[in-house]
């Protein structure tokens, strides 16, 4: 089977710790022996947040006084790609002696006239004062906006991934047994010009909705979301919350969720599941084996009458 | 023909120029230009330096209100090749249509009782007081030694490199026509424990030498340094300097040469020259295919008797 693991930002840091690297690398640590697990029966791609990261890092960048401006997205993310790429290659190379595993740096295509242009709603960076946030915008033309009612921040669009430029590489090694990184953060994000050549845009593609297109794109049997909650739940925050065992994309769409976090992550294996109509699944770090097995996580299928534990 | 070229640092920034992305990927334009002419006939593996975008985002790091403590070398040297390869990804991938470029985080392997260890020797990061220098110090583990009369700085060790970890997945795909970046700034340093789990340490490694020894575990045919002086010069920096175009590994090792710049190359080409008995050689960014041809740049052969314009 080919199976396709989106890890969630607490992967990599949990709630209220300091970003130190030892931290980061000792997190992993848990995941990456589940990861194991899966790479010792099936063929697994591995694609991984970015969000803290590349906000540590575009605040010092922000910060750097050698710089004229501030480190654009593309180039920011490349350098988490790099980092988080080399964390996870070192710690499943230690839980797969013998294996070889491949971190790519991998770009997002994404259509230059995306409607996210026009209307950026991604919060990236630090906050400011309004003064201090449209001096900022004019000085290297970024847009602005309030977050909450004391501060203004940074927005930068968020487009729909197209196609991981690289896919035809992932391909050929996941064939080969290869277990690869890639992906990270969504992807870099690139356009295409008149003339087909690629180039960075300043965008943070949505790593949930690359992770599903990539899984698509890679014909896998299977597309799990690895996060820091058991199951999803209907009903969330009310006296009436229930986790949901095993649902269908049609169900999961009639309900709400929250847009920052639970939501992409929704929509990304609805969108897998429909377009495929194989299984996709949503549960915790420490559990992908039981998960595919059909034994943890809530499991979403084609139709309710999917075989749960026997087709896995 | 297979053939490595290793990027000096200057390939990618210009003596006094900040150190900005758009900069920085401007820079690469004119040597992409060369290696993507030697693609187009050639196996092509390429490696590059990041002095002084390591030195970067360390000071970043250390400059960094949230952490405890600064990135350590290996994480930042991961962050750079993320970084640089992406740079040299899309610019290979516009100049190549159709062709598959892959840029992979690699990690370097080193000998954990290499001499190095105990005798730190490479200056990173920035200066300080002596006071400061030495607080540091014992704040972080760090060995600190004056770098001239005025100033203290922090220097790691530069130990040998000993294997590309991932050398296996770099000629399987170097095979099948895939140009390859990898190696960025001599890898990221990793040495193996008792139990042969693979992890970082606080060091660099030359990343010509680097490159030499991966040229040789690669089998390639020719190894290239491309830098900003169009030959190497005997008698360097005197009224009797004049360019060698054509030398042997015997008659290199019998001159002097700065420690800091060319003295490492020098001592690079050899070493693949000697080993090997195929060529090498230094010369210009934007002369790759020249050099290749024998007609510019100083080659580097077993013997005085090798027909230069002939065989390659």
């Amino acid at each position: 089977m080919r199976v396709i693991v989106a890890l969630g930002g607490n992967a990599l840091l949990r709630r209220g710790q300091s970003p130190d690297a030892d931290a980061q690398m000792g997190n992993l640590r848990t995941v990456v022996k589940t990861l194991a697990q899966l790479a010792r029966k099936h063929e697994l791609i591995i694609t991984h947040g970015n969000g803290p990261q590349v906000g540590m890092l575009a605040l010092e960048s922000a910060a750097d006084p050698n710089l004229t401006r501030p480190y654009p997205f593309d180039t920011l993310g490349a350098q988490t790609q790099g980092m988080i790429g080399y964390w996870l290659l070192q710690a499943l190379q230690n839980a797969l002696p013998g294996r070889q595993v491949l971190a790519m740096v991998t770009q997002t295509l994404v259509s230059a006239v995306d409607p996210a242009f026009d209307d950026p709603t991604k919060f990236v960076g630090q906050v400011y004062e309004r003064e201090e946030a449209e001096k900022l915008a004019a000085e290297y033309g970024w847009t602005v906006k309030p977050d909450g009612p004391h501060h203004w921040r940074r927005v930068v669009p968020s487009p729909a991934p197209q196609r991981v430029v690289e896919t035809r590489l992932v391909r050929k090694m996941v064939r080969e047994g290869v277990v690869i990184v890639c992906a990270g953060g969504g992807g870099i994000p690139v356009i295409r010009d008149a003339q087909g050549r690629l180039s960075g845009v300043e965008a943070v593609v949505d790593k949930d909705l690359t992770a599903s297109m990539l899984a698509e794109a890679l014909d896998c049997d299977a597309f799990l979301i690895l996060t820091d909650v058991p199951r999803v739940m209907k009903h969330f925050g009310t006296p009436r919350q229930e986790e949901i065992a095993h649902t269908t994309p049609y169900e999961l769409r009639a309900m709400d969720f929250p847009a920052g976090s639970m939501g992409p992550k929704v929509e990304a294996v609805c969108r897998f599941v429909e377009t495929t109509g194989d299984m996709a699944a949503i549960g915790k770090l420490d559990e992908a084996e039981r998960i595919l097995g059909g034994y943890a996580g809530t499991i979403v299928t084609p139709n309710a009458r999917w075989p749960l534990t026997s087709t896995l």
